[in-house]
């Protein structure tokens, strides 16, 4: 068994998606308000009509219907602290790496920008990682089972999960959590997520993000300062 | 307005659904047990692979895995009477043909098959169908707005919908409402919708259906004299 | 089988609740943010304490501690208009008198003001009613089965359920249903429900309602005119 | 900033409920299948009828009615590695203590059982936690904040939560969660709670734990070599 200990930055890939996730989406609305039927549905909607009706919807308020679009995500290498946070969102669907089965050879974790940037902080932070790791190595070596050594492991330790959420609740993840007061982890994070859906589904998205980026700041003044730039 | 009434069966269309359902399922319950990454998670599995590790999954029950996979339906033809039992199912998301906003110009309606094949029933059944319709566009035209006017529309009345569940719920929803105790409306639409899902996820559905296909009747017994056949 | 057809109005009793909901909001509102211990959250926090820190929750829309506090409702005499939308909200629990298992002898039925104010709309309204429940039974009495035979039952049909909401979803509801653009029959159970959970948690839900009382419109105007009375 | 670190064990307490679960769950069944009012619903239950009722829907899986009635525990001095399996179950609420708002000047910790029976891996484990929380002070000292200062603390950290469920959901998390194959962590929590719901609503949760106390084991055997006593 090596101690290999290493830093780890997030790593977020869009595996998989609803395929036409916009026009799915724009029928499922069309179908609330008209006279149509299931073939009907299937007929060809214009991309202008197609963003006409997420427009609508979208300002309306009727954010059932973004349901039908579902988005999976592979997520790398973020801290349990941020794992824990993003787990507690409950109408999404979550497969975890189990520190319970695996039994790490090599254990990564993620380091706060604010110890990194200061050289006698960062060393006493990976000595302590490193500490942890032999520790927890020795522990297994000892017989202790490695859903028991784990107690020793940081909280900065790396996990990888896979994610869906479909698109109402990520709008509704992104208006939290790419908030300048988020922790900067799952605000990274978050950014990531909205970056990679954009790209694929932009008027879906397009004013996802922070409320600030859609009128007043729920806490009723900016306290963090400014908005987040949207790229 | 034109007072067109007529009968109504159910159509059900698989229109979305998350892309290689199989394998996306396949690579996140991977991720739990393996130590592996994000990147790793797209390499090749090959269809040997992710069917072991399916039947695996469905074998064991931790079907949390089953939810990354996401299929749209476009429902059409079912009654209100079924359209009610169908949104009881809170793990879904639904979008129906609003009867607030649609004045229906052709009023469309589901017959009970005890009903249908009972000639002076039937006539009986058509003409109390004619008789709701007419006085439903009456009222409408004396002044009353069709969301109250909806108010004299029978239960039969047909309904459009469109429909999202992940294989875990769908496996559920597939559980309760393909067996035979089932009533037979909502019993054909759950036929009907695993007939769609098997052509494209077979591994994931094979087993779907009553519980008296995978062990014993959760009855205690079958009172419904025997299981449903499987096509 | 007797023949009785009769008028019904919403009847909405809270029949249970969480004791002391606002108390036990509040402790839980107290450990996020203290290091206080499972013990301590028990001591006495006083009323103002309470008052306190359930604005500030409330205000800071950080909702998720309002879900600590559950109320239970009977509600009889609504229609199956009404029943359909209540249950599309699906962060709530439902128990519906069930219409296969029932064999009315007595059918109920709900009047919308618009036909109930016109005698000659009303007439031909009750006159259906009263086929309606005619056809119904007989059909059972030619041996079809009640789950059938309702299926000439009108949407004006009157329904009893058993409704539990968290004081979170709750509150949700009463915003948009309490709303003037929402239906009449169910505007009208939304503020019963309203009053009775206002009579024992008064601070949790004096501002719970439609979103103009506590800030714009959210369709950017008031389409309807004007606010709601608060009582 | 004093310094202290100190064992913890979990302790559980049922600090709100439903009143009379039994009677709320058995009055919601009865209005299921019974042309009863909500008025006649209050009448008196005896506790014989409640006690059948309830058997019988729990007996028959009809388990929807079991909602009706949700429990609140507070739960201290658990870890991180089980507050974050808890939260993983998605029907309940959650209140959790925050690392990021409470800077903790006294750091509590749960020792494995299997840590805890070998001194020289016990005192090895007490000097990592001791070192955890030396640097984890240190770093705020220096101006890092509680946020990502709690990167460095172990998963053995302890937490207190609020957590509220409902009769269905409970009896679902103790099936999976009162298992021997569980983690001794959660299991123990599990059994806690376990015992204080049986103490107040015994019909409702006498046959709650795990599956093989109600029929086969899903795992198609005792794995575990016996089932858990009942107590």
């Amino acid at each position: 068994m090596c101690r290999e200990v290493g830093a780890r930055h997030v790593q977020v890939q869009l595996i998989q998606y609803t395929p036409e996730p916009e026009r799915t989406v724009a029928a499922a609305a069309r179908l609330c308000y008209a006279p149509i039927d299931a073939i009907q549905l299937l007929e060809q909607l214009s991309a202008a009509q197609i963003e006409r009706l997420l427009r609508q919807v979208i300002r309306s308020g009727h954010h059932s219907v973004l349901e039908h679009a579902s988005f999976t995500f592979a997520i790398g290498g973020i801290s349990r602290v941020t794992s824990h946070q993003l787990v507690r969102h409950r109408l999404a669907s979550y497969s975890q790496q189990s520190q319970r089965y695996v039994s790490y050879e090599r254990i990564e974790y993620v380091t706060p920008p604010a110890i990194a940037g200061d050289p006698s902080l960062l060393t006493r932070y990976e000595t302590a990682m490193a500490a942890a790791h032999e520790l927890y190595v020795d522990l297994q070596q000892a017989g202790v089972a490695g859903e028991d050594a784990r107690y020793v492991l940081p909280n900065a330790t790396a996990t990888n999960l896979v994610v869906s959420m479909n698109a109402r609740e990520l709008r509704h993840f992104l208006t939290v959590r790419c908030c300048n007061r988020a922790q900067w982890e799952i605000r990274g994070l978050a950014h990531a997520m909205r970056r990679a859906v954009l790209a694929v589904a932009p008027v879906l998205f397009d004013d996802a993000g922070p409320a600030c980026w859609r009128g007043p700041c729920p806490e009723g003044h900016l306290s963090c300062g400014a908005p987040p730039p949207r790229d």
